[in-house]
């Protein structure tokens, strides 16, 4: 196979395109991992072995690959009021780290089981907060952020004011987002669009996870870490971002918009993202009852039968997860197993 | 088992003594964990089965152990010459993280091979540089510490002078300490006393994990992170520090000097820690021609006999690594799985 020859996707163009990494030979791939707040559902497994599968065909092709997807374990855990009065001693507290690395245990336990490789570098946005306050120190001396009572905003209009295309990969046009945000309502009037997001988020009293900042103590907003952690494992402007189709907006919007603010450089060449998981046609939801975990088809089916049916559909495409599926997956890598056992023997 | 019935060695006083947790019913436990800068030894393995052991024991009397280990990922790897001048671009340079992400991996599938529990937390040193650094601020304002040229080193006379005890874990006295230093040589004369240690460390050009301090750019010495890591999540005052032999000076002395510094408290109530491991009686080392790996051992022994063998002997005893003991093991456990196969048959 040549190198040349591979065709991608890209979200930002939305046409397939002749890859070409930055530097012959190598390529930066960034994954938004999970969130280690509960178990991985069946749709994460999916776009973390499509973008396994990835990873192995672009190793496969000859490259060399740093592959970075990272742990978001900066965790929004309430303490309870009782909690803060009650209990003194920092054993007896809540400690969300406890509860980030069971889930984070967890996740890896499926992964193996979806015998997926493991990332070359695999950060957490907690480990990571220096970093996260220098991205957002730059943005503000820049001009494209501002700050209100302890938080930090993005500042959406002055972006689009400097000619900076918003809206690139999801399609979104700012007067739309007039009326939108995905942010705390609290924190609403604080920002000077609805289309601003947060960069740092001042602590209230009940937050648990908080860090000495500039501006406050506070944390992290939910969209920084994946910037910051590009930039500090793959260079400033990268190959490939990938990530479910259910990130575009807004995570991956404000990304690509705080990046190109943070370095004025472009950020991302190709921006990959895979389809969303339905079952039986129909969103998988507690009230449709339609809803069960990974383990309990786990229980039911080898992690290599599951594997086969998420491959079955190419990763782009919606991939609709029936009983029929699975039975049909197991029977396809039965029947190959049966074949090789009769050409080995 | 009666939770009053436990009896601990405690390096501290040099005794046994009844085991009292600070907090009824809750035990916070510490252990040093790998430095993942290469693959994990026979004696670290050893070390930590030995600590899972214990974790397994309490929770066994009923204890609701918080069990804290670390990863020491600040890793001293630098950057050759050519490196630096000949790439350009963050992909091609070397990245440590993946290094450590890498013997993280391996160390992690070797806890997995040894049946180990994953601890409730796993926080890696670059992942709380910020914590790292406000206690070396404390301490400073305290008047345990002075800045020299960037760095900064903690004050041993100081501590003396203040009536605090040095040398209470290891039994060194300061005035030995005099010709005596692990640190680096080319710091030397900026330290006041030969006995004095890095808290925080300028990084030289050639240095590659580095980040911005009050003092300088640079990295955290490697003492701290064990201190600030227990605080964070254990508390200043907490039950049960562990750790190999060979921690218990400079490490774990310093480490307790600085806590102490830090908060003004007792730190830890009970320091235990696990004897060293000897091949036929001698240290294990290339050049005595008698050094193996572990995955050496486990191509043919079980992990599980491997555990065995370790637990034969009592954790603060010295270990003997033979022939003759590892197949005795393995010989004890399949008389063990024979009779409780006799047994449920």
């Amino acid at each position: 196979m040549d190198m040349k020859s591979l065709v991608l996707f890209n979200s930002l163009s939305g046409e397939k395109e002749s890859f070409k990494p930055l530097i012959e030979g190598r390529i930066g791939l960034y994954v938004c991992g999970p969130t280690v707040y509960n178990d991985v559902h069946l749709g994460n497994c999916r776009t973390f072995v499509s973008f396994d599968t990835i990873f192995r065909y672009l190793i496969h092709l000859g490259y060399k690959v740093r592959y970075v997807r990272n742990i978001t374990d900066v965790g929004h855990l309430l303490d309870d009021g009782e909690d803060r009065m009650m209990k003194g001693a920092r054993l007896e507290q809540l400690q969300p780290m406890e509860i980030a690395q069971k889930y984070s245990n967890g996740f890896h336990q499926m992964m193996q089981v979806f015998n997926t490789l493991p990332p070359s570098i695999e950060p957490r946005a907690t480990g990571h907060i220096i970093e996260q306050i220098e991205m957002v120190e730059a943005i503000l001396e820049r001009g494209f952020a501002y700050e209100r009572n302890g938080s930090v905003y993005f500042d959406t209009i002055k972006f689009v004011e400097a000619k900076n295309p918003y809206g690139q990969l999801s399609g979104r046009i700012i007067e739309d987002l007039l009326s939108e945000s995905r942010d705390n309502l609290k924190n609403q009037d604080e920002k000077k669009h609805p289309s601003d997001f947060a960069l740092w988020i001042k602590a209230s009293d009940e937050h648990i996870m908080r860090w000495n900042s500039p501006w406050s103590v506070g944390f992290p907003g939910w969209l920084l870490e994946c910037s910051a952690l590009s930039t500090k494992y793959l260079g400033e402007h990268f190959d490939i971002h990938g990530g479910g189709l259910d990130l575009i907006f807004p995570h991956h919007e404000n990304e690509l918009a705080q990046s190109t603010c943070y370095h004025g450089k472009p950020f991302v060449n190709y921006w990959l993202h895979n389809g969303y998981l339905v079952v039986n046609g129909e969103k998988m939801s507690k009230s449709l009852g339609n809803f069960f975990t990974v383990r309990q088809i786990l229980e039911k089916y080898p992690g290599e039968a599951i594997r086969y049916a998420f491959l079955n559909t190419h990763y782009r495409q919606p991939l609709d997860w029936t009983d029929k599926g699975i039975q049909s997956a197991k029977q396809s890598l039965d029947r190959l197993y049966k074949l090789l056992e009769i050409r080995l023997s």
